[in-house]
């Protein structure tokens, strides 16, 4: 596997285009991908019950069909809270594409983002449509990821190539936001693609699988949005034999199509809001995997230690509280703790090395903080921010 | 009842003291409070797995008795991660206290609070004892409530009179610290004393119940620390008799004790890291009082939410994606919302009044948040802050 160029239209028979509607000034504000067949498809969407229209309508047009021939994402406004008014908006902005592409009415989806509580400007919605299918084309991959930016402060995209399957096919991607974002301006959104040969229910396990390890291990200020959308399209134009589950081919997939997710989660955390390290967690020896993962969040979400890494503080004591209030089993004097390498705690709790040495540890802008609990084989690896005045001063100073 | 001067001593029997021991620079490390005859106890520690020597030492003490006759508190060193030896230095100091004051060594309960990590300076903490045991007086409640103080910017102490009862009776408290605090300055600590006249176990029904209304009802930055300690202490010198469990007299002095609890937990919150307003929540017509509790520590813990107060922006997007994610039963179109009195969200996602309006709600310094779910009978208030750039320099910059 080789990480290559061309985003979300790496794979073969994927299109795309970002273009202006005029929601927002003098940058994209509207994205579509499309396969020039239909695609099979799996999609993951938020847990919040106060779920947005777009996510309602996604729903449904996968109850109907498990093929996707489009899909279109506008930012600026989320059509959340919207009611009956911002379901029937959703219905006819998938019309409009169906009617332009030529496509089925069922095999679009929509997705938006950005203030909740607003209705969609329809009319440059629609415009947005025509603008955006007459801009199709291979090369329209960045042009498309940063339409759907918010407050990122970069557009991102990755795609790589699993050239030991034969034929080799490719798997590519594009994604906004990390947790809830600028006032209002909620969601993450990803939108994935590959021409590698899978039917809808095989590329629903490999979907689940993937975001398991990936976008649902990270979180920057552990709020889930209102429009929280991922979306796999597989179109199967490599031209190689279906790949089934419980399979070798399979397998490689999965990795594949992990280490692509894993990479946009990552770059979802560092570019969130006022973030200026990635830290990652490794619990080691949980008692399962379960309690690994519950104590990686423990720590993630931890306000004293995101603070703590933000000012390059190594304090251990502040981890070892978070995994002791995250209610897993856990015998204090057995842990250990590694920062980017060095011991800063063994066990009965000796601190090797001065304060001094310790932050010097923590001036490089990935912190990897590895935590051994001595208890059993569970193990997680999750992904957050620091915590700096920049994320108070984007979200309590913006005015919506 | 009455709100009367006199914090922890105002009830009759109660001496305190509050000295410098020498762990800290000019001001008050060292807190001693004593009753004059032993008192019947209740208390209640820190659910953290972490938990500090003097509250394994303290939970060690309460199962050989249930009376207690004197309290002694240092900051600076929480004497938490100390293994075998910080126990010691637990004991040690029970047992100097026991010497000083003449009273049984397990009648003596010892706290901590400050860095992790780290053993006591005992040389300091013996010479305290001493001094605060020469200094105990009724007036040396306010030297005692300044001795516990960390990051605290003001000492937190209250009192009241139950003046309906015959005897009248009185109850008083202090507190330092809500959530965790500077860098390893862990901990809440909550002192409370009173004359009524109740035996351990309805003091221990008493004491659960308040503490389940103000003290659990309370975040700062959601941290749960390892020294965590309220201890209240009933010694009956009112001269009353005995108020026995499921009577109006209990009912009576647990109202009183809620409210003394209530308000040292706001004061709390109101003197939290950075804290600029204090925002009280209320979640009216839940499916369950559980689900009230659950959607309001959501709303609560919500860094948007707390940054969106902070900047004095009338989000409520913020508030009811909490409220969707927080995992209780919702109805969104039935939500409506108030902010400090005013309608900001009425069924249906109506929108009534304007964001300048909305605005000149939230320039006062205590925010009241008022959330009907419309759905059956549950309720629960809960008080968190705001989060500033002030938080995130405390925590980011001082340097442990």
């Amino acid at each position: 596997m080789r990480v290559i160029e061309g985003g979300v239209t790496a794979a073969a028979g994927f299109t795309a285009a970002g273009v202006n509607c005029g929601i927002k000034t003098g940058r994209n504000d509207f994205a579509m991908v499309a396969s020039d067949i239909p695609a099979s498809a799996a999609a993951m969407f938020t847990t919040n019950k106060v779920a947005a229209a777009p996510v309602v309508f996604d729903k449904e047009q996968l109850t109907k069909t498990s093929f996707i021939s489009a899909i279109v994402a506008n930012c600026g406004v989320a059509n959340a809270c919207t009611g009956e008014r911002g379901l029937q908006d959703a219905r006819d902005t998938a019309a409009k594409v169906s009617d332009t592409l030529k496509v089925k009415g069922e095999q679009v989806l929509v997705c938006s983002t950005g203030v909740i509580g607003s209705f969609l400007p329809m009319e440059n919605i629609l415009k947005g449509v025509e603008l955006a299918a007459a801009q199709l084309s291979r090369d329209g991959h960045l042009d498309a990821a940063k339409a759907i930016m918010t407050t990122d402060t970069k557009s991102k995209e990755i795609a790589v190539e699993v050239e030991t399957a034969k034929p080799a096919y490719r798997i590519g991607g594009m994604a906004k936001g990390s947790g809830m974002m600028k006032p209002n301006m909620a969601t993450m959104l990803v939108f994935l693609t590959t021409d590698a040969n899978l039917q809808p229910e095989t590329l629903n396990l490999a979907l689940r699988q993937a975001v398991e390890v990936s976008f649902h291990r990270i979180s920057v200020d552990n709020d889930t949005s209102t429009n929280d959308t991922v979306i796999l399209l597989a179109n199967g134009e490599c031209g190689g034999e279906e790949i089934l589950p419980d399979t070798p081919e399979f397998q490689e997939f999965c990795d594949a199509l992990k280490y692509v997710c894993i990479e946009l989660a990552k770059m979802l955390v560092r570019d969130g809001e006022g973030t200026t390290k990635l830290i990652e967690i490794q619990i080691k020896h949980a008692a399962s995997d379960a309690d690994a993962l519950t104590g990686a969040r423990a720590v993630a979400d931890s306000y004293l230690v995101k603070t703590a890494i933000n000012g390059g503080d190594p304090n251990w004591g502040r981890i070892i509280a978070a995994l002791g209030y995250a209610g897993i089993a856990l015998t204090p004097e057995k842990v250990t703790l590694h920062i980017n390498g060095a011991p800063i705690l063994q066990e009965n709790f000796q601190q090797p090395g001065t304060r001094a040495e310790l932050r010097k540890l923590l001036a490089t802008d990935t912190i990897v903080i590895v935590a051994d609990l001595g208890i059993g084989d569970g193990q997680c690896t999750f992904w957050t921010s620091d915590l700096s005045n920049a994320y108070v001063d984007i979200n309590a100073k913006y005015t919506t």
